[in-house]
């Protein structure tokens, strides 16, 4: 009965330890949707994009050539945004940043990426009210970069699925 | 022990109670998408992202000012659909809603929500059958609605966050 | 005391069970969104939506008549896609692949998923790098396929969902 308990108590604690550290195992491959105005002048579509990745790599140890992104325009009847909830002030120009990527970033991770995101939005120019981020987590088994394999099949990304159970 | 059995019991307890209870505190923030064909009438796309809002504000609680959506419009070799699975007729104005929104929705909340969305849509002039709908979920720290903050900064959403750990 | 350690080494096990044997339950209702290059034949997009959706058949026990996919385009500077992450080489023809479906796959089905799209894709005249697929889930309660009615309302479906808690 002992040993049962020690598994709860061990389950209990890499649960918590899990919240609170970085996984650097799980960096890799996020797949974000940027959906922008189409009255937003191109280059600052591509500026929202840069600045995307950037704060990926920067803040959730994204490798650099780990990019993948599809951007989208929108008129202004196909892209319902409120102008001010819950609290701000978003101008035409407001776009929705969808990032799934894997588990275990951390909450603070997370924190940081919006921050990022938005200070380089707002060096290229954008509103810091413009830019709506959504995160969505899934695992190293859900992910085929390319040729049929599955991105869990690396050993790392195999520990990393098997401690996220 | 008997405070780790304690502990354990008050876990499963709160886990029972969450599936049961509405989240007040997770009401905000659903990012939806429609996903409508080239054929249907435009004022009948505006009807089916009203009917999924006002859905989404009677049954989930969402804030009606809380509206956040994207349209897209497929031609019909772009939105392959099965008219018949699994017991139902659709019609060439079938449509797919996709929303991502907080956990903390009860099973019951999201029975509501199909159904009034549906009845809504009905009201507009569509077959109950052409409205498919999907649900995703994430946690308040997965949102930014603007200015780089996150939203599970927020004081309420913070102690949301804790408790669905 | 005997009963709660009882109960935790049941749920135990029917977590490692759900790991382990496919949920031919959880089958239905998958909802694929394709991205494709807008220099990709039209032929091939069809070709690759087929490759998908039998992937699906094949591996995952979905019923052939199950099929909802959404196909869309993009110009080269709306899609950004490295050409070599992780290991891979990608032409121009690249495409991504974004499956949501019920949880309860078995990551060896998975494996098979991305495998059997791939060999398909590359039947129909695509490298096997330029096909990345993503997997994310949700539960029988969060569909409905039609007429305002949850798809967990369907009684080998609320079981499902029932055990998956």
């Amino acid at each position: 009965m002992i040993s049962i308990i020690t598994v709860y108590l061990l389950e209990k604690q890499e649960y918590v330890r899990k919240q609170k550290q970085p996984d650097v195992r799980s960096q890799a491959v996020p797949l974000t949707r940027i959906s922008i105005p189409a009255c937003l002048p191109p280059h600052k579509g591509r500026a929202l994009a840069d600045a995307v990745h950037e704060g990926l790599v920067e803040t959730c140890n994204v490798p650099s050539r780990d990019r993948f992104q599809l951007i989208s325009t929108y008129a202004p009847d196909m892209m319902l945004i409120d102008p001010t909830f819950p609290d701000v002030r978003r101008t035409p120009e407001a776009s929705i940043v969808e990032i799934l990527f894997l588990e275990g970033r951390t909450i603070e991770q997370k924190t940081r990426l919006f921050r990022r995101i938005a200070d380089r939005a707002m060096q290229a120019g954008f509103a810091g009210d413009d830019i709506m981020v959504t995160l969505t987590e899934n695992k190293p088994t859900d992910w085929s970069a390319g040729n049929g394999r599955s991105y869990g099949d690396r050993p790392e990304a195999v520990e990393t699925s098997r401690r996220s159970r």
